[in-house]
């Protein structure tokens, strides 16, 4: 069977976020002042073959642990469909 | 009122994801085969105060369209919690 691991990738929340801080000074030099903090992370799709949907959350947190993340800056959430 | 605006921006489908495909082959150097396809976009989180959550999602939608995402590569969607 054929599943979608839906991945999102983000900073750990006491981290700070450069990228973010630039995007928020970008959006406020376009006008859009009511926007208070931006983080920006990484949202991957993997297309699995597997016998289950717990078997494909199991080979999407490998590919996150051993790829995907960097556990020491980054935390991870996965959804399979 | 505060409102968080989690913004999903991926490649359109058409499209070829160079990025996605270096990281299928580094998961198959890992070892992961049951991996069929990869691709890879971005996650982004705004925190934005506003009147209503349908006043937060019109900044979050002005925000994709100006700054955050490129519309000739790109598509968004937007959840507001």
């Amino acid at each position: 069977m054929n599943f979608l691991a839906e991945i999102k990738i983000m900073p750990l929340k006491e981290l700070l976020d450069p990228q973010g801080k630039a995007v928020l000074g970008g959006l406020a030099n376009l006008g859009i002042k009511s926007v208070e903090d931006v983080r920006i992370g990484k949202h991957i799709q993997l297309r699995i073959e597997a016998e289950s949907a717990e078997e494909a959350k199991a080979i999407a947190e490998e590919a996150s642990k051993k790829l995907l993340a960097n556990q020491v800056m980054e935390d991870f959430t996965i959804s399979i469909s």
